[in-house]
């Protein structure tokens, strides 16, 4: 795959619609989570499905974090293989196929792995892959997970019976608080998440397992699980990136404020009326999921709607035929995974081109 | 790109998620469209934004296809390069870079674009390409497009004074028709449309400027444009595919009822309780922009839900963990755009690995 831009090339040369990151914003958010949590006894492991690139991963690591994280087998296939040596898969792993590729993967790096069935443990236990095995906790997100106290006990029970899999912990995650608009509301889901992982954690303790990390976390609650202190370890993505979506969330201490770093690079390829212009990026350039795109420094102009090639830019004054937007995303992980390269930008010149190799890593 | 199944693996081995296409509904779209024009006047140029994949193209072109659209510049290589002769830029294409990569590509194909601005025509003829030029005609979309009439004369004449510039005709093509539930709205906006074909059309006549093609019309109004007689060529994508956006409309004569050919193979990755099953297919894996996909033949089960890499389905009986369900897309153009592969399977066994060499062509 081809680069889309060239080291020292203009941001306003490059060809869009291309994917931006802002290398100032991008390394000030990174110190931000770091001062952030400065003197708690916090593990930070980021989650790589928001950044799908083994050198931001590195990056994150250089900022001490202790690994990253990954949805998928193949996700973190492609982390190991750009130099990362500790990887959580933050899921279920279900099938032969994907069960052997974790354990050969298993052996190159150490990798750690969610369960919440006995039945799919004892498949994992059978591939002789030597695996951390985390029970992911059901804490509010009605997704995966299962129920605290007992079942977590049984599951815990059967990872011990097995000589090449250690028990490293709970995973305790609620994605639906991340974008609960008050914080309020998200301190109240956080509690109700902890008072699941402390009736486990309990109940383990009762029946001497040591439980090592309850890990969870992201980066719309993240200080409320650390003031919390049910957690040992966190997972936040989009923080490096802060999209148009996370930007809704009512944003006060304890959680610091993050910046814009990435952006969609588009262009007016249409002036057709007084009333809109066209730009170059619609939703198979920006994930409209979770709503459109803002147009950044330029709160005169909505992105009003998009089709698979075009988005319609309406307020203004508008924009001229030919000139150059810079896009918020309404949801980055999404969209960064609509790119092959990150276009790292600082003070208007591009310094950096890195892959994101794990680009379509669904498997 | 390593492909993600094996020629000969039976569809149940298949690793999910996977873009399936079944080879017999395809192949039965395919001659559906050509029976429901035969006999009439009309060049098929079916869009090539839909499946991004030369192979897919030349089996259009086979079937008697003129050539392919597309709409990005490098999409236009990426079928270039697969061995497509002729493409069709639908699209206005600004900006020195991308014009100057059209002008090369030019050298290597007969590629057409379109345009609707005078300014943006001139900076085409600048480049010395050699080009079919469209004039894009503004037929009740609100997207790109001059208005009828006086614009189009304006164009026509500008176009007539670059040598290497060829007018080719009017693009006319109605998106927001495709999506109109009822036949009667959808056969009123092509009618709308056709009126400022025609004017256009008259005025250019009236001025001796002979108007070679009308192109437009879409998978779900394409038989409308026909039956019309204002267009020349039509430029159907979807009908290959069939998408539950799509399954919502009304069919009836005279359009041909197409079948789902373009499904997500995913697997039961979760049974945390017993309202719910998760499956490892989320939007990333299957595009939610036009809503939820389908469960194909399981009426009793709803897709509900999508995180980035999670599925709810409710309903049931519920699927077992493990079990592999297909997936009818929400809308198939940016489904594709997520996946580097198709996965052609003819009764259950796997006989074709197609690169979607077009993937993220975004600029």
């Amino acid at each position: 795959m081809k680069p889309p831009a060239s080291i020292g090339q203009r941001l306003e040369e490059v060809d869009t619609p291309a994917l931006v990151l802002d290398l100032e914003i991008f390394e000030r958010n990174i110190s931000t989570l770091g001062r952030s949590i400065q003197g708690k006894k916090i593990r930070v492991r980021p989650h790589a499905k928001s950044h799908k690139c083994p050198e931001i991963a590195k990056k994150q690591i250089e900022a001490g974090a202790v690994g990253v994280c990954c949805q998928k087998v193949s996700e973190a296939e492609a982390m190991v293989d750009g130099g990362i040596a500790d990887v959580l898969v933050t899921n279920q792993i279900v099938g032969a196929s994907k069960i052997a590729r974790l354990a050969t993967l298993s052996k190159r790096a150490r990798i750690g792995v969610c369960v919440d069935d006995l039945g799919n443990l004892r498949a994992i236990a059978a591939s002789g892959a030597r695996l951390d095995v985390y029970i992911e906790l059901e804490v509010g997100m009605r997704r995966c997970g299962v129920a605290p106290g007992e079942p977590v006990l049984a599951l815990a029970l059967e990872i011990a019976r097995h000589r090449k899999l250690r028990f490293a912990g709970l995973h305790a995650y609620h994605g639906r608080a991340q974008h609960l608009r008050s914080l309020q509301e998200r301190r109240a889901a956080i509690e109700g998440a902890a008072a699941a992982v402390r009736l486990s954690k309990d109940l383990l303790a009762r029946n001497h397992i040591p439980c090592h990390v309850v890990t969870g976390a992201g980066s719309g609650t993240y200080m409320l699980e650390v003031e919390n202190g049910a957690w040992d370890e966190i997972q936040p993505g989009s923080y490096l990136f802060m999209d148009a979506d996370y930007a809704k969330n009512e944003w006060a201490a304890p959680l610091p404020r993050f910046g814009h770093a990435l952006f969609v690079l588009t262009t007016v390829m249409s002036r057709p009326a007084p009333d809109r212009a066209i730009v170059d990026a619609g939703l198979k350039a920006s994930s409209v999921d979770s709503g459109m795109p803002l147009v950044f420094q330029r709160e005169d102009l909505q992105y009003t709607h998009a089709s698979d090639e075009h988005g319609w830019i309406e307020g203004g004054p508008l924009p001229a035929l030919g000139e150059k937007l810079l896009l918020v995303p309404g949801h980055c992980d999404p969209t960064v995974n609509l790119y092959d390269w990150y276009v790292g930008v600082r003070r208007g010149t591009v310094e950096a081109l890195w892959a994101i190799t794990a680009r379509g890593a669904l498997t």
